[in-house]
């Protein structure tokens, strides 16, 4: 079934311990819907300037993205990013955001997009995505991200918005920001009765947990010694989540967690080169590999 | 196949966020053995002062862990730690050591200890865990823990130890320290060229890794929303671990996973309260049943 995603889509410059890429093709859209494609079609909303170089464009096409949705804006400039990674390569510093036309980002969405039954609300204010929301019609499953930014300065419409959508996804330090806990077990079961039926926290380089009212697990990440780039890691586990979800038409328990293990999956690999560098490299069937090598590490 | 555990025999202050203990059992034989012996007989090998209260030795005797090895040192005063976690009960700062009678342990086994086939070297310097392992006939399985105090200040005696071992544990700060490198797969494989057959990294709160010359594997912890004192999880992951193996009397690989995952699960229910609090009122039932909770966790 086809999957609708809609997030920032950027240019970013990233500086890492040993090496840096300046303007290359980022965005938590970006980076989902590459890493959903493996699994099924995808849809993509977001907003560029005029900057943007339509070769970024031709590479989503290339997997199968449709991109319709992709507003240009005459006159814009592209959302960019920064950040230098420290030491470790799980935690950094953002360097500089310029929103651009991200900041005025007003999503409205081709007809063709409106029947989408999965829908996923990257990285973008909750009133944002409150408004792709409202022109969807009856989706079968609606998983959101969210970020520190909007848990301090919209609150109250993030509020609003997890009473309406099916899962949450969010990582380790949101979670205690928006709980004021800091046992990531009760923080997500906090989460989840503030609306959503499940909650997925990212850990990063320390995988993911899931929660919903009768489970509660977690998954390591996926053990990779050539962590080049962590950039877009978050987004596509999400990416790889629900294009999963998407293929199988379904998120039973059973679903959910292979889902979460293929995203765990998707995500070793996006580490594993600058920007979307290792995922275009890949196939479907190297993803099925290396799950198949991480659910033999998981047993005993 | 019984098992022999040297290390430290203390009396801990703990604070937490929300409480406080002062001078309760502790120490890493302590918390080793126990946790050892809900699968196998343990001997334990240790030093205390005049102040050491008669009760403790008779908690562990209750286990049926053999303390003919305990020294009591006349007019000596038991080794000491107090220390208190931050927020995210993962981190903590040591607020006062006082090694007592400990700083100049100096282990003479028992003639009934010295034919011990299973041996870990708890927290100790490797000098000390050298004389110990020099007094043991032919075991079949030693592993050793390490801190970063001896990286420190006894790295050659701890490169020397290294290649007389078949397991090493050690934290992942431990590791990042000994190795000079963030990445803790790579970090691990580093370790274990140092000497040992295999290597576990532990990650607190995040798990463990293992390293072997064909594997590389990651377990996350057992999530638990009830952390109430971290202290000795490291210690009692060993035992479980270690208690295991002797249990079996072998350490192939199968047998070495199921052992790491046993050692998760002791060291789940020990951060569960205080000093061995948590400890004192489980059966080995309880840790079957958490292991079967984990084992399902982990499948998919």
């Amino acid at each position: 079934m086809p999957l609708l995603v809609v997030g920032s889509v950027a240019l970013d410059s990233v500086e890492t311990p040993t090496d840096k890429r300046d303007n290359v093709l980022g965005g938590s859209a970006v980076y989902f819907s590459y890493a959903a494609s493996y699994f099924t079609s995808v849809r993509l909303m977001g907003v560029v300037g005029e900057d943007w170089p339509a070769e970024h464009t031709a590479l989503l096409k290339e997997r199968g993205i449709d991109t319709a949705g992709l507003q240009v804006i005459k006159g814009g400039k592209t959302f960019r990013w920064s950040g230098k990674y420290h030491d470790d390569m799980n935690t950094r510093d953002t360097l500089s955001v310029d929103l651009n036309v991200f900041e005025k980002f007003d999503p409205v969405l081709p007809d063709a997009y409106k029947r989408c039954e999965f829908l996923f609300l990257a990285n973008g204010s909750p009133t944002v995505q409150m408004k792709v929301l409202d022109q969807v019609g009856g989706p079968r499953l609606v998983v959101a991200d969210t970020m520190d930014l909007w848990i301090k300065i919209q609150h109250a419409d993030l509020m609003k918005l997890l009473k309406q959508i099916d899962g949450l996804v969010l990582n380790d330090s949101e979670a205690r920001l928006l709980t004021g806990d800091e046992n990531l077990v009760r923080a997500g079961h906090t989460v989840r009765k503030m609306g959503p039926k499940f909650v997925v926290i990212k850990k990063g380089e320390h995988g993911a947990m899931f929660f919903s009212e009768h489970e509660t697990y977690v998954l390591p990440a996926y053990p990779t010694e050539n962590v080049v780039d962590p950039t877009g890691a978050g987004d596509s586990f999400g990416g790889g989540m629900l294009g999963y979800l998407a293929s199988k038409g379904n998120f039973d328990p059973r679903t959910l967690k292979e889902a979460m293990a293929y995203g765990i999956v998707v995500a070793s690999y996006n580490v594993e080169d600058f920007s979307l560098d290792r995922m275009k490299r890949i196939e479907r069937a190297d993803l099925d590999t290396r799950l198949a090598e991480y659910r033999k590490m998981l047993s005993f």
